[in-house]
């Protein structure tokens, strides 16, 4: 079974606009045992969105239209889909109905011209799922089929988990599902990772189900993926569960989350389970470790706040670091522990260190100290991460929170990449 | 003159990798004068890349094809342009020895693998910008041409301006240059702005030249495109900067920056010009505000540092501000003075309100108080910012720092959208 997904828009090939639905569909496919050869854009226009559609029907059995179902004379996917289905394109009361319905209830002013969103092919059907106030379509050829999607994201998602993935595993006759797993590691490189767990990968590539791949993902920690392919879910989630059993009895603690958790809601997690209050003292983060725990709902209950103590005598006259260097390991402890009591948490955290593009203190970009106060005796740890500005602080954030995480739940091992 | 862009690379198809250089690519054709109706992915197989390349040639005048020019046995696009062109694949000496060179000089591992990236169809010649270790192609097929570029950004894009553009340029006898500059503003909404422009629009629609393009795009502001066509770049650039002073005169202050400027980066420039350094005290921002200032090479010059007092108490003991209510404009108010003063800087800026998804103190999400210490009279504002946690985080850093651009440069326009 092979689809061939269509991006409709004019901004997509201008570039106004990244064409990140496109991927996810594409990955969603191949969880789905669905193939993808090719993926288009194309502009907002009549003869060549049809043509993209007669030629990517000669050569899959699906075909999803992503935008162009908008209320304005720019959308044209309904339009094209009816010139090559061969069939007229006619208003549906009862969606026209709803549309204005939806509008109403979400207060925007209705036009007549939403009303363009009620037409329907001869024979297509809308996809029930329908989040926003533009309905999809699935469109029927004989044994091939032509999807319509919106292009904004949650409504796109929507109505391809609801109706399209289904759909073209039924029409594949796939009894098979596959499923994946991702478990984030953070404190191995990739190819370190790659080494620990070569034995069992060669077990598995004989076997050929489960698999395990690895991705690196900068701030989302290095993502070790498992994908097993099975009868039904139930059997596919116990390949998956047993095999994450193996790769966590071989990588241990540095996997720190799965699927959807970040580094910041496992440690808000932990931290709120032993009943202990964060506090942060930020230099080379500027902020961002803040920011990021704050990112998430329900943050308050753990996190007090922080000091960016950006200008040294901040450090100093603020948190109680001895006057002298910054970028150092001593530096970082004294900022974890000022950050605790002056913000009156239970645990302490801090970064200092140099960004770049310039050196500090004599240190080259990428120097960075991560301090911890947890507990009677403070800790510090030297790491020197790559990249530029962005990633090194970047870097330095997920470092600090698996230090974090790693102590208070007790572990020695070391929280950074060597 | 018609240019395809075809991105190779199973990687994309499998949505691993968001397909980024396609949207860059595109913009900078559309900017060149040169149309491109299609952009394709397809995965690292021969037959599918050659049929790709054949097509696009079918209906363009030009292919760029980006990736799979890598060492590997997967990157195959040098022979699928072979195939095409109905040549033989060589090995040029000359280039394997530069590769050579270029792997000693960056001190990494050079094996005999990476000599197939010295492999040219007979009559192509390499792109002369080579930032890394894969050379580009340029592959004439009598009036058509085929490019290859590798997928690594830095290197496809400084091949794509050193050479591609301007030689797609010479085919199309362009002798027009487009040229285009972003104005980037705050404080009034996208329909104000078409409101307040619509008489300029109309004008520059019955001429032509220049245009005028609004793109909302959150943090970074709302941005006002105007794009001009003329015979070299003098002339390009004088429509653009009468059409900028014309604009300029319509919207006032609200325009904050131009092109790669951004609001943090114009209000440190702001706050160094006149000597003054800056504290912050952020609660719904969680440090953002201090993130985004710093991650500006050489902020140190005026970002004293922040205090993120997340719990209510941090800010009565830290900040001074009284106790009680904290999302209240007399809270946003002492938090920016008592971060002036904590901070030991010239100017205070301070952000409270309720990011959701929960409400606070009785205030739905959205709901933002502005703060700002400068001089003897402290000042407040309230907003009601749109969006999720995300963006209304997002939308009160940019608000607050458009609060203390305007005030410091003695503006006193409203800094944010109503």
């Amino acid at each position: 079974m092979r689809c061939e997904i269509v991006a409709v828009g004019t901004e997509l090939l201008l570039g106004q606009i990244v064409d990140t639905n496109s991927s996810w569909m594409g990955e969603q496919l191949a969880l789905a045992g669905i193939d993808s050869h090719f993926q288009v854009k194309v502009g907002d226009n009549r003869a060549r969105i049809v043509d993209t559609i007669r030629r990517a029907l000669a050569r899959s059995d699906a075909v999803i239209l992503c935008g162009g179902l908008g209320p304005t004379q720019d959308d044209i996917t309904r339009e094209a889909i009816a010139e090559v289905m061969g069939v007229a394109l006619v208003r549906d009361q009862a969606m026209g109905e709803k549309i204005r319905r939806g509008f109403e209830a979400r207060g925007r002013r209705f036009t007549v011209n939403n009303l363009r969103q009620a037409d329907c092919p001869v024979g297509a059907t809308f996809i029930p799922q329908m989040p926003g106030t533009a309905p999809g379509l699935v469109c029927s050829l004989g044994k091939q089929v032509i999807y319509a999607v919106p292009g904004v994201p949650f409504e796109m998602r929507e109505m391809m988990e609801g109706t399209i993935l289904p759909d073209l595993q039924q029409r594949a006759g796939v009894t098979a599902v596959i499923k994946s797993r991702v478990l984030k590691s953070w404190g191995e490189t990739e190819s370190r990772l790659a080494e620990l767990l070569a034995e069992r990968i060669d077990v598995l590539d004989r076997a050929g189900n489960p698999t395990i791949a690895f991705q690196a993902s900068g701030i989302e920690g290095l993502k070790i993926r498992i994908t097993a392919k099975a009868k039904d879910w139930a059997a596919a989630e116990a390949l998956i569960a047993a095999e994450e059993t193996n790769v966590r009895a071989i990588v241990g603690d540095a996997i720190f989350a799965v699927d959807e958790q970040t580094m910041e809601s496992m440690v808000l997690d932990l931290l709120r389970e032993r009943g202990l209050t964060l506090a942060v003292a930020e230099s080379v983060t500027g902020g961002l470790v803040g920011a990021r725990l704050t990112a998430v709902p329900g943050a308050s209950d753990v996190f007090r706040g922080s000091v960016v103590s950006y200008a040294s005598d901040v450090k100093f006259n603020v948190l109680g670091v001895p006057n002298g260097p910054v970028v150092t390991a001593d530096a970082a402890k004294a900022m974890a522990i000022g950050a605790r009591e002056h913000l009156g948490a239970d645990v302490g955290i801090a970064t200092t260190g140099v960004a770049g593009p310039a050196e500090q203190e004599g240190h080259p970009p990428g120097t960075v100290f991560l301090g911890l106060a947890h507990g009677e005796i403070p800790e510090a740890m030297w790491v020197r991460l790559p990249g530029d500005r962005r990633r090194v602080r970047e870097y330095a954030v997920i470092s600090v929170l698996n230090l974090l995480r790693l102590r208070v739940s007790g572990s020695s091992r070391s929280p950074v990449l060597r």
